[in-house]
């Protein structure tokens, strides 16, 4: 059985330290159980699903900007790359040509889809993969898993049953009632509805027939902005008839907000930060250096990012996307590639132009593009390890303290032999990530002209 | 009348806004009510002070790595400077000598001290004025304020009259009593103990003289690690018995935590921060870039500088000492020269030694000191204004954009011909800023090598 995980999320629920490249799935705040290391949700949930399948069964889907983070975090794995984002039913879409055009699984095979965001136990992912002989044994249209439910939610989805076996036939859903509904529903044996779903890809591809769109993975790529930007549930799920479901009753929790994520770290304080002993269920995650105390507050968090500082009360932690909309830095201050990462220090705008200062990490055996800028010049200057760098064609060997000049349209590119760290002042008109225009340097032709 | 104003105290209570460098005094946080712009504690005394009392007339103590900030504030003001931080006995009995030896004051001449420390009205000062007279006509040893107390408060010391004229003769003192025994105090007619004192300069250097100290100004500096750290309270006024008290019945307040501090704030919010609408009574202090958002926690403070991130609720506030011993930054992150400022960006310390990143601002018409380093080298990126930059004797025009490369042992300057900034990058064994060595430059020799 194939597994599509979705992992294209972002959003600002778990600003500061989620921002459009860095979402909250790569965040390494929770405890791996085994090794006792800390590990990310994506990195959990892969780590569990290996557990019930092969590596080469589980498709991650994800968007342009993800990618280098995904690999970062889990090796070489293969990723289905959104050329956009626009819901879960155009990435599960997406997905299933991949599998077929691609991969030649046929329209009869059944596969699991699961997303990144729930926090369960390893057993969960085992229902997952028992769904695939529950829709086939019942020849039902879709497989869910649903939660026994902990306690009346208003902010979940129920599944009603119409028959109970060892499996449920769904009735019908019911999404967000309030407490007293969600405690009706759940006295007449309602499930939560997990958000995963099992299907025959027959199921999407007649879908995709019926819209008058290819079935296979590069025309559906080049298509992809055809396709609505809805959601698997409202696209699919809505017009079915034949679903079960099998039930689920152990740890689920959706790691959504900040007041569900805390829950499930594994300390107290990460990074450099200290709470007073009165404080009771009060969280640091520090990402920065500088440290951070907390006297006398209970039930809050304390989230610091080169993108901000966030200090919420727990319970309000879910509104916080209305707070976000004034005085945010308009750019992302930290960043991971393939490559390394860089840390913006300062930036400023003044009637000389713009300067943005960043410390860059190179890793080993890593090299940036060949690249030039055509609206700001650079300085670099190396602080530690050990490179080459060419500029204008030319190979130089550098080491800490040597100073690199790069003008306006010189052509640049740093190769680490040992990891590498620099100190970039760029100044120009407009400073920005896309002002980079690439060009090819052949890495086998070197010479080194500083020898 | 002379006043001495104490101006040295630094301390923790307000991190991370205060630090060595940088005490409370001078966070401008208060509203200036005629000019309705931000002022400082120093300011805003000092403004008040002018309202009753010379300019000339005003003789601030202070310690030495404050100077340049009280100019900064102040202007030119004359400054006793401690050789050393010790207590209110030795500042006080110093600014006595100077006022004795160098302004030539008569030592039966009647002085008021005050401290930066009171937020309080015009009117005070008005009585600390009156006070030379009450000494004077009833020849007390020592003439106080007493503040008319609000509420029972187990924080401050008690003044407690033997006889109540239009003034009182004090009969005897009571610190910190419990809430209780400050009711039944007040009760009785107790004062709070303001912090005030006013003396004839005899009462002092009779004092010196017993301890077979200097009397004067440049002798008592010399010999300044001899007075013992010991308030004037306990190594004066325990000794008198001639006591007269003018009482306050306006505002008073001890600016001394984040508590009272915040309640006279003039804006909830200062600097790029925002808390949501159901916050009540919690201020943000925030003087770096980074966005601060709090959401749902009221009576609280956020403070933010590039020391570190405070957050409490305002009554743990006080307590604060006992969280800052670990974690913290052993080096000022935020420091203000005569010449300009500088923030430290970044700091690492790797296997290829320690590298400091700083922004720093030269205001125009100002220099650095001719100096060079024996441990670090240096490499300045200029990214904003007009400069002439002296190294090894030669001097360049420097812009925008043009890289200063320092190497250790080089001579260098900076002279700001307008408002300069720039990022410097400091690489060496130690990069420390008492690794200076300083070197003359004659400025009126200046010839230009690269005009």
């Amino acid at each position: 059985m194939k597994i599509i995980l979705l992992s294209g999320g972002s959003g600002m629920r778990l600003w500061p330290l989620s921002n459009e490249a860095r979402a909250k799935q790569f965040l390494r705040v929770l405890r791996n159980e085994i090794s006792g290391e800390l590990e990310s949700m994506l990195e959990r949930v892969y780590r569990q699903l290996l557990q019930v399948v092969n590596a080469d069964d589980i498709i991650i889907v994800s968007n342009k900007i993800q990618v280098d983070m995904i690999h970062n975090q889990l090796g070489n794995v293969p990723i289905v790359v959104e050329p956009e984002r626009r819901d879960t039913f155009p990435a599960i879409a997406l997905a299933t040509t991949y599998l077929y055009s691609e991969l030649g699984i046929a329209e009869e095979e059944i596969v699991g889809v699961v997303s990144v965001d729930a926090f369960v136990d390893v057993v969960f992912y085992q229902k997952v993969k028992e769904l695939e002989q529950l829709v086939q044994s019942t020849n039902a249209e879709l497989g869910l898993i649903g939660v026994n439910p902990t306690y009346p939610s208003s902010k979940y989805g129920y599944l009603i049953p119409k028959v109970m076996h060892h499996y449920m036939e769904v009735g019908h859903f019911k999404e967000k009632p309030s407490e007293e509904e969600a405690e009706h529903l759940i006295n007449n044996g309602a499930y939560w509805n997990s958000g995963v779903f099992s299907f025959r890809l027959q199921l999407i591809l007649q879908k995709l027939k019926k819209l008058a769109l290819p079935l296979s993975y590069n025309g559906l790529m080049e298509q992809f902005s055809k396709l609505s930007k809805n959601s698997f549930d409202y696209e699919v799920v809505e017009d079915l008839h034949a679903i079960v479901a099998l039930t689920y009753d152990g740890y689920w929790k959706d790691l959504g907000t900040w007041n569900t994520l805390t829950e499930e770290m594994s300390q107290n304080v990460i990074g450099n930060g200290a709470v007073s002993e009165e404080c009771e269920n009060t969280h640091i995650v520090n990402e920065l250096d500088l440290p951070v105390k907390v006297l006398g507050i209970s039930n809050a968090v304390v989230a610091v990012s080169a993108d901000g500082i966030l200090v919420t009360d727990k319970p309000s932690s879910s509104r916080m996307k209305d707070m976000l909309h004034e005085g945010l830095f308009s750019r992302p201050m930290y960043v991971e590639h393939s490559w390394g990462s860089y840390r913006v220090l300062d930036f400023s705008n003044g009637k000389d132009g713009e300067v943005l200062t960043k410390r860059i990490h190179v890793k080993s055996g890593k090299n940036s593009g060949y690249h030039y800028h055509r609206l700001r010049s650079e300085v670099w200057t190396i602080i530690s390890g050990k490179a080459l760098f060419v500029q204008d064609d030319v190979v130089h060997k550098v080491l800490p303290g040597v100073v690199l000049q790069i003008p306006v349209g010189s052509k640049h590119c740093l190769y680490a032999e040992e990891d590498t760290e620099l100190i970039e002042v760029q100044i120009g008109s407009l400073v920005a990530d896309d002002d980079v225009v690439r060009e090819i340097f052949d890495w086998n032709r070197i010479h080194l002209s500083n020898h």
